[in-house]
């Protein structure tokens, strides 16, 4: 239950809370404590605390005992340090009521502004200011606000009323609107109040903070709130405090402002302040946009050819106490602030400040440049980058300047820019690109079989298909920028061309793919290419001195594995050889094979296809010399690679000599229900050992060839999918040792390998101890391990998984962030299991999951020692492996 | 390693080791020191242990240290009880060499007899047996069966050898040849080994030994043995032991004899001696079947109206001797034997007796025979019922007298016999069935559509699919014959007929099945009525006062559930109510569900569906009323209810007046890659909170009927099919309990109800500790478990099996029988987290494997509450947990 102290008073003096009690009095509310404990010019007022909320919701939305009195008191306290009294009609006191949880929430949760005022202290505070107008605006700004957020009475009805107020007077905007015009809306507003609401408007202050104080803990459950608490993954639990604060008025003259500044540039991270202030106005006057506001800097104003006057120039006296109390602020944080303020005739108040939001290249520049001026260290440095974020600076972009002529939107399904004319077909896509040109290739949704259009392409965009469909998990594996699920998108294969929103664009139309914002653009926008040097580079470097994990990347061929080298990974941690099968120019060998009636028909297809695997995985250990390569033999079931449609038979049939009805056949006897759970993986090599002897004997030669021209081989992991049992492993290894034993034999030399296993099904986790006798690595298959404990298929939860987020059973797409509580079980049971089994047992996670900075933080945590991932996100998991290191006190160095 | 004692002597007073020791000894060798300690006359002989041959592999097949010290030594023991010296021409000791494994392996693994013979002693038996032809037969007989067994040289080379013997001089019999002929064909014999292997026939007895004792080590390991060995679940390591032992001769004139004998009749359990002789003859000729052997007693010569001598009449002393021996066997091992014994001029000898395997009826009447005899407790008669045997009585049979004419053979996949006129589609099953004919069904494969047209029909047959397809696991719960995959069987469904090997069968035509033997026959059989009275229940109702296991059955409408209750099952464990979704009159309704574009829509088509639900429940609960019933909520896709084919799509359109177009549509909306791992079970329901809301609404609207009109109300467990996750059944329980409240509301009245969930993903497994906290019961869908948590799809596993059962990595059909180390292990986790979340909770077993007796078994090991299986496994279950209980030490009463 809720702590004996419910409420803390800040300002004015007062010493309460402060900034490390955000958990409590959530991010404002403590922020305002610290500011006044530093002495700085905050109107005062208290914060109710989260455990109240969380207290509300527990006992049925009522406030714990004791509450009222708390407030009572420190409602005494701040009329007496405001030198206010609330309800007085002589010197009425206002305040604010506003959300705070402990983790920003921008416009989640509901304020009240301008509580206080009824007939009579909207009459006081007339008088008192001498500004009727002010005060009768005021008054009916509080109407409207109060009775949409605490009364639940929408705005349409009080828009009527002006509205007619102002068809009456012939007026067309509501400055127009005189003291008396806002009295006679304020009679119209309260009779609507309680026609609607059978009650009148309450005028007792302390029915107004009450009725306040309630709204802003059910704003906590409000959809909006509940739905953003899910996309960042905060808490339910964590709750939201209430902070009641003493009114102070930007809008009372020329000698007033209001403004929100950043310490530094947000956007680029520059050392300059920044920031924005109107004279005469309250703070959401900023927001709203009717009047354009002004910078606060000369510099600025300047550079923007702006005629108003910047805060510097207009109040010199309070810019310099402004940049002073940032001077402080920025010392005392620590960090960039994000603070607002507002002049009430002459005198500066502080409303708030917090860590600044800042883009991704903003937060590296201003990392590095702090740990320059010796503000903070480079632990502090490294952990103060949000991991994720770097996706935002490791592709091209679109120019800021360009504009954008968008042609239809769907998923952000990998981010990146490109630019390049439109292609329907992956063998269109390759055949172009050899001739030079830039192709995007859009289709209905991919197939492995598109493999090779996609690495052609410059980008992918699919009318069907989520962020984990084949498309975009492919995409994201070769850093292609991709749109998924672009539901406007109609493909007429036929026609060689598609329709969007009414737009038609034809086969060779130049469009734009922005892949971050999910958006299709006609015609070609200018790319900004990514820097990867400088602060960057700073960065990345202290990371990695930071870690304990080692990062290899996902990579199929020798491009990917070069970008993966370029992008920091120490090696490769799962090449999967099936994409080298899919070559279309293998196509008829590996039809032979899988049509073969006997072994022997096998073997004499597999001959064939050895040379090309060899110069496979020749052109692979040249990029990784020296580094580990792990090395994944065939997985998907064989029907992936018989043709499908009707048109498919035919064209494989002419090319490969085989009759479309002996192609359909097979076909037909290899169709599986549930492929996933088929005849997959090393169960291929059970039934066909010679499949996997001819990629052993492939990996093989390629090593001592390699060995032999360069003196460097690689380290080679021959990986085994789909195990469950030791038995299926050993009699695979015993196969894959005797094929090395005859290579090595042959060359009259040997390279290092090592022989270890996917730990992709429940069984192989729970039955780890014995696997691990056989296997001298595991590699956590998560996306599999993933699908098959929780009984979801990738390719078909999309029906079903926002239902899922949207009602907390998951708090995040389990493909994207690993699911630690039911796969991380089986995961930590495989780690100790295989652990024991065989001491120094190397581990290590291959699939998605690698390039996310919580699951990487997760791997570090359960002992793994290495995470693999897309190239492109190998710096992400250098990052997130370093804070994670530095998270547990301990690093690599 | 061996123990330091290698070798056990045996018979002539030699007292070595016992019936107990039949781990080291093997069974033979055990039950023959065993016979030879009770004083009957067992030739003399001696035992290698199994512990050799485990060594003999383990050190690479090689003879452990002291073995042959250890031979030599019980060789001269022998040579002195025989009074006979091994190679001796003089008094030449003979010898068989038979293999001898814990559990009996009848042919399985190889024998050598009359070892010890060459030119010098076989010579020497002629003179001492006066008796030429019979030395010089033995000696060709040994040399063939040799080469065989030990050299590797085939029959062909002899036969040949024979044959053109026989051919030089006219005979037509190899009883013509004369002692002459025989030592001729020798000479061509031992010519051929040379020729064929290189090097001579051996003729050192000794060595002759040593071969024959290495040839019985290999044997263990060669294809039949093993696959024999995983048919039956026994392990490798068991080894074989080695029996060496002295030659009695059963063809030395008209005063010898061999034969075997069951104490009791093995077929019928009729407590009678019952055995076959043969005067003048070897042991191999009895089975061998060249000439008919008698029957041992005057009784059963007479019935069999048989005009050669019975042993009784024809040696009565020996007779009586041996019913001596019959006796004091059966006293002595409190069982029924079967046992081989020889009589060489006029002395009888006891060669093997061994517990007599049984048919099921004659098991069950000699254990209740023999409890009534005071010679076992009822424990004991318990646990000598196979129970998977009581397969064979549960069903009609085809009278052992019809002679079968079989059309075709396919896989047994559900046991009984039935007859009925051949249709192909399940609505005409239907539509005969109704009109009270007896159809069996005829498809390429089945459907959940085809659920009416199975219950309809007396029998199952398909063209495609395993024991594990739909049609096998839906007709052994209905207790319908089937055979599956039958290859030979091509449908015209246009024609409306079937051919199999060239006959061709039309619609109306009456075929006989039997599901036990997989055979599909022309004509109708007559059948045999199982008889569930008598010896049966009383064996039953022994067993149900031992067992602490529960037994439910899964059962789907008011037909199962009667038989499941006559079956002696107590209870539901799994109604599946999309089986009730399935039935064409409401296609129409459900497809309208399907189709709703929202909630409103779906909530008026389930409005329709709710009193047919009702009344599907209603029929059910009258049946168990007083008894619990878990009622599994909606589990399947909804694509499932779709029609797929063009002729379906037609079909489905014309009765609901939807458009084709619109179906297709929908059904390509809905279609899914894996839809085991899709949008199914509870999903469905988080999604589309009325379809449940619907269903519990029936559910407690009929229990509250029922109890009205019979005051017992069943108790109802409401069970969440695919749960993952606490919060997803915390949702979904909530409903349930809102819909249970308001009908109790309604009613004014109310019944018990449960609300729990079955664990059928690993992750429900890991997290089962949080489960529990909202799972009043937990039942453990191991079908769906197995499937996930080995990644192996049940329809698609067929492809590859086989190749896992051959290679020993599965010891059995993990969805026959559970895996214990895997999918027991999940099970072993959410046992032990639910019992400690929620102590007390119920805990039971649906799916297939709580029919199969290992699975009860492990259940009741790891101290499940019940088990449910279909109600023709409900016997085997009930004996299984009674077995289980008492192989704890622990009865249930």
């Amino acid at each position: 239950m809720a702590a004996d102290k419910l409420v803390y008073s800040f300002g004015a003096g007062t010493k309460g809370g402060d900034a490390s009690m955000k958990t409590l009095l959530g991010g404002k509310g403590a922020n305002l404590a610290e500011m006044s404990n530093l002495g700085l010019p905050v109107p005062p007022g208290f914060t109710i605390t989260t455990e109240v909320c969380n207290a509300y919701y527990k006992i049925g939305r009522k406030y714990p005992d004791g509450l009222e009195a708390q407030v009572n008191a420190a409602l005494a306290d701040l009329e007496k340090s405001s030198a206010k009294t609330f309800g007085d009609p002589a010197n009425p006191l206002l305040v604010s009521v506003r959300s705070g949880a402990r983790a920003s929430m921008p416009g989640m949760m509901d304020t009240v502004l301008n509580l206080g005022l009824n007939d009579e202290t909207a009459a006081g505070l007339a008088k008192l200011s001498g500004n009727e107008r002010f005060a009768y605006d005021s008054y009916r700004r509080f109407i409207q606000m109060y009775s949409d957020v605490v009364l639940g009475l929408g705005h349409g009805v009080f828009e009527e009323i002006l509205g007619s107020k102002k068809d009456m007077n012939d007026y067309t905007s509501d400055t127009e609107l005189t003291a008396d015009d806002w009295k006679a809306v304020i009679v119209d507003y309260k009779r609507a109040v309680e026609e609607h609401l059978g009650a009148p408007f309450p005028a007792d202050p302390r029915e107004q903070l009450w009725g306040a104080v309630g709204a802003v803990f059910a704003s906590w459950m409000n959809d909006r709130a509940i739905f953003y608490r899910q996309m960042h993954a905060i808490p339910e639990s964590w709750g939201t405090a209430v902070n009641v604060q003493a009114m102070v008025f930007g809008n009372m003259g020329d000698d007033s402002a209001t403004g929100v500044a950043f310490t530094r540039n947000p956007s680029t991270g520059e050392k300059r302040y920044y920031g924005e202030y109107l004279i005469n106005a309250q703070g959401e006057d900023v927001v709203a946009g009717i009047r354009t506001p002004k910078p606060i800097t000369k510099i600025a104003r300047e550079a923007q050819r702006e005629k108003g006057l910047s805060l510097e120039e207009a109040l010199p006296e309070v810019y310099g106490q402004l940049t002073a109390v940032f001077d402080k602020l920025e010392a005392h944080y620590r960090d960039v602030q994000d603070i607002e303020f507002t002049v009430e005739r002459g005198v500066l108040y502080m409303l708030q400040t917090r860590n600044a939001k800042r883009t991704a290249p903003a937060a590296i520049k201003v990392a590095v440049d702090m740990v320059a001026e010796g503000l903070i260290t480079r632990e502090e440095a490294v952990n103060r980058i949000d991991a994720d974020s770097l996706n935002q600076i490791l592709h091209p972009i679109i120019a800021p300047s360009y504009k954008r002529d968008i042609l239809c939107t769907g998923l952000p399904a990998s981010p990146g820019a490109a630019v390049g004319k439109v292609v329907f077909s992956a063998d269109e896509a390759e055949k172009l690109a050899k001739a030079g040109q830039s192709v995007i290739l859009v289709r209905d949704e991919t197939s492995p079989k598109d493999i090779h259009g996609m690495h052609a392409a410059k980008a992918v965009v699919t009318a069907r298909g989520g962020q984990t469909s084949h498309a975009a998990v492919v995409a994201r594996g070769m850093g292609r920028p991709c749109v998924c699920g672009v539901t406007a998108l109609r493909l007429d294969e036929h026609a060689r061309s598609f329709t969007a929103l009414g737009r038609t664009v034809k086969e060779g139309d130049v469009i734009t793919v922005d892949g971050a914002a999910g958006q299709v653009m006609l015609g070609g926008a200018d790319l900004v290419q990514p820097d990867l040097t400088g602060d960057f580079e700073t960065l990345m470097s202290w990371a990695d001195d930071f870690r304990r994990l080692g990062v290899r990347a996902n990579a199929d061929g020798p491009v990917d594995a070069r970008q993966a080298r370029d992008l920091g990974a120490e090696g490769i941690g799962l090449c999967r050889t099936e994409h080298m099968f899919f070559d279309p120019a293998r196509t008829p060998v590996v039809i032979e094979m899988i049509l073969a009636d006997d072994k022997a028909g096998r073997v004499a297809a597999l001959a064939k296809l050895l040379p090309m695997q060899r110069a496979d995985f020749v052109g692979l250990f040249e990029v990784m010399a020296g580094l580990p390569v792990t090395i994944r033999l065939l997985d998907p079931p064989l029907h992936e690679f018989l043709p499908k449609g009707e048109e498919d038979v035919a064209a494989v049939a002419a090319a490969t000599g085989v009759s479309p009805a002996d192609l359909m056949r097979r076909a037909e006897a290899l169709h599986e229900f549930n492929p996933m759970l088929g005849f997959r993986g090393c169960r291929l090599a059970i039934a066909y050992p010679e499949i996997y002897e001819m990629q052993a004997r492939a990996i093989f030669e390629a090593a001592l060839d390699v060995k032999k021209r360069t003196a460097r081989a690689p380290i080679v992991e021959v990986m085994i999918p789909f195990v469950l049992a030791r038995r299926e492993l050993a009699i695979i290894k015993e196969s894959v040792i005797g094929v090395a034993k005859a290579v090595f034999a042959e060359a009259g030399d040997s390279v290092e390998y090592l022989v270890g296993t996917m730990i992709e099904l429940p069984r192989a986790a729970v039955r780890a101890g014995e696997i691990a006798e056989e296997a001298e690595f595991f590699s956590f298959g998560t996306n599999d391990l993933t699908q098959m404990t929780l009984g979801l298929s990738r390719d078909d939860a999309g029906a079903f998984l926002e239902h899922y987020l949207r009602a907390g059973i998951f708090e995040h797409d389990p493909f994207v962030s690993i699911d630690q509580s039911g796969v991380g079980a089986l995961v930590e049971i495989a780690v100790a299991a295989g652990r024991k089994s065989r001491p120094g047992i190397k581990l290590g996670i291959c699939g998605e999951h690698g390039g996310d900075p919580a699951s990487v933080r997760y791997c570090d945590k359960v002992g793994l020692d290495y995470v693999s991932c897309s190239p492109f996100r190998a710096p992400i998991a250098r990052l997130a492996a370093a804070q994670a290191a530095l998270s547990r006190g301990q690093t690599g160095s």
